[in-house]
Order: structure tokens, then sequence, then C-alpha cells
């Protein structure tokens, strides 16, 4: 099942289709009012908030009533309990074990970006095949063969595999992933995979951030 | 300049501020549309564009009112003159030779994503201060000190540089990157940067993309 096909239930019963562009704009949201928190703001309006992020406010009320009525008349949203609901929606109130698959430069990389245990991701196991990595230990993890994936995957009860293998060897691994029992992939070889319906898969676009870097350097040329 | 503060010109000769989600969405309207010609579909409305990404016709609308007029009555979008537009807003319609500051693990693996140069940003250049990679060759690209950044940014009349260095060393090399003539910096580096208003920076937040896979693997669990 890709991220477009998440189905939210709501109270009445029918189950509502939760697009992945209102889950992204979640995200966004959640960073705003943590960075709104931080600088001690309570509450927002709609309108401001959407304003911060370039929606308009009768967006930003569309996407928090996929999930419930979350304002207050006269007042707004209240910044710290509205982060608390967004967290619960997109299920990082609690930790996240994660496993990273594969090793190599984008793996190492990855296993060193301090962004992910900062919203709750924690990787606690890494597997590859290659003979230079397997039983290195890197960042206080030593690397397992890919074949021990569903001992680890059982062991450590883990949902979420990142997936940083060359393009060359996503297919295969992501296969072994599946049959690990792992029900969700962040893919950063670039590469489109196929994945069963049960199973999520997110890929990460490292391209366009590119383009929006290149839309503000090429808006300031402009005479 | 932050990407937030864009200035686009509009022909009535205001300067109406590009909100950062706007441009955003317009990387995924390109990747919807890119993804529809593929299909060998010619045109889309306001609407169903709209659907695929869980934004309502009136937002979609919007968006594209902040460049111009694209929509044709009764028939909506053209695909490919869209893409064309899209390209040419975004500043991507021409090649954006680019340098990789910093080649340990993320550089490397930045190197080797092929993801870059499919959208038109090549890697022409790779500087760092470490000798065990100074004067070695990566991709085919021979790592340079850092010292000569200034002539390399005349040399190949670069814009746009890749911060991938240690957070500790970030803000050090951020600011020899601006000093050298540099526009705009995608860091990868997990600290926040303090660029002068001239130069774009944008800051990749991989959490994000684990936020919406666990969002979705969430919900598939839900009973």
């Amino acid at each position: 099942m890709s991220i477009e096909d998440s189905i939210s239930e709501d109270t009445s019963g029918r189950e509502p289709l939760v697009p992945k562009a209102v889950v992204s704009r979640l995200s966004l949201y959640l960073r705003e009012l943590q960075h709104l928190h931080r600088s001690e703001q309570k509450t927002i309006s709609s309108s401001k908030l959407g304003r911060a992020l370039g929606f308009t406010a009768a967006q930003v009320r569309k996407d928090f009533a996929y999930f419930g009525q979350f304002g207050y008349p006269g007042i707004g949203y209240r910044c710290e309990e509205l982060i608390d609901q967004i967290k619960k929606i997109l299920g990082t109130d609690k930790k996240w074990p994660v496993v990273l698959v594969g090793c190599g430069n984008m793996g190492q990389a990855l296993l060193g970006y301090r962004g992910f245990a900062k919203q709750g991701f924690d990787v606690v196991a890494v597997v590859d095949v290659d003979e230079n990595v397997l039983e290195k230990t890197f960042q206080g993890l030593k690397v397992e063969h890919i074949e021990r994936l569903p001992e680890i995957v059982k062991r450590h009860e883990l949902k979420v595999a990142i997936l940083a293998v060359p393009a060359t060897a996503a297919a295969e691994a992501a296969e072994r992933i599946v049959k690990s029992g792992i029900s969700g992939i962040l893919n950063f070889a670039p590469v489109t995979l196929t994945v069963p319906k049960n199973v999520s898969l997110v890929e990460v676009d490292l391209a366009m951030e590119l383009e929006q870097l290149a839309f503000s350097v090429f808006q300031n040329q402009q005479p």
C-alpha cells in the first residue's frame, strides 16, 4: 500500500481517503508549530498558520478537518496542543526503531545524520551483504548480514527500514525487506520500487530540494 | 535571502511575494505532469491535477496565478506546455552546474546519487579540507582544496553549492562558500546556518520523509 492510499477512519464510520499531500502538509504544520512553540507563542489562527506556509486559511482548516476539530472559536489553534495532536495523527508521538539496509556511502551518511533521532527515529540495526563492512561497527552498531533481517525485525519489533543500497541492488534488497515482515520502506536508491499493497513506500527525491534552491537563486538574479 | 522571501515580478510591475510552499507545490505539479506526460496524457483540469496531489482546484489555480495564465477554457492545462512553463519558472529549463563542498560519507553518497543529473543538476567540482580525500578522484572528479573555491566558482560560473560537511564544520564552510560568490546553498548538515540576505538557503529535512512513512505504516496498522 502506498502512502497515497492511506486511509483514516472518521467517527461516522466512513473511510475518507487522506491524500499524500495532506499528510505532507501535516509535517509542515508540525515544523511551523514547533518553531512557534519554541518562540513561546501560545496560539495561532488558521489564516496566520496558512500565511506562514503559503496556504489559504480554508486549505488549513480543510486539512485538519480530515482528522477532527482542533481549533477554538475566537482563539484559533493552541500550538502545544496541536503539536501533540499532529504527532498522534502521524504516529510519531512514540519512538520508531529503524533498520538501515545498506552501509555504503549513503548508509553511513544516514547513520551519522542526527536529524532522525531528533524526531524519534532510532536506527537500532544495520545490515549489508558487502564483506568490506560486515561485522564492522559504525556509530556503535555492528553491521549484520542481510540474511539475519527476519530475526532482527522480530527482535526489535521493527516496522520501518531505510533502504540505502546502490540502484542495481535495490530491487533484491527490497524483496528481502518485505519478506522479513517490514511494513514501511524509506527508499534512497534512485530507482522506482514495486512493493506489495500492504507495504508503505516513500521515495526521497533530493533533486526536488535542488529545484527549490534553483528557483530562489534564479529569482534573485532577475533584474 | 531565504527562499521564503523570494520575489517574482509580475507584468503589472508589482512584486508579489511567492511563498515557499507555492514554489514547493510547483515541484509537485511538475512531477505529476511529467508522470502524466510519460503516460501520454495530453491535458488535465485544475481539479484533477489538484485531486492527484490532495489540493483543491482553487489552490491549484491560485498557485499558477502567481506566475500567469496557463489554462485553456474547456480544456484545462496542456501537460507538455505546463511542464515547460513550470521549468521556466523554476529556472530548471537550463542545466545548473553545482559544486559539492565536503566529500565525506554524505558528500560521496550525493556524488553517486543519480537523481540530480536527471533533473539538470551536474556536480562539476568537489572541494574538501581533509587530506584523506584531497587529490583523490570520486565519480570522475578530483577533490580540490576548499581554498580554491573562488577560482572554481569563477571557472564554472557556479551559482549553487551542496554543503555536505559534518555539523561542526558547517558554519565555517558556509562562510567560505558565501565569500566565493555562490548565491545558493543546499545544506545537508543537520545544523541551522546563517547566511547573508542575498544568498538562498534550502535545508534538507530527511526526518520529515520518515515522518510521512511512519504515518502510512501507522494508518495501516489501525484495526
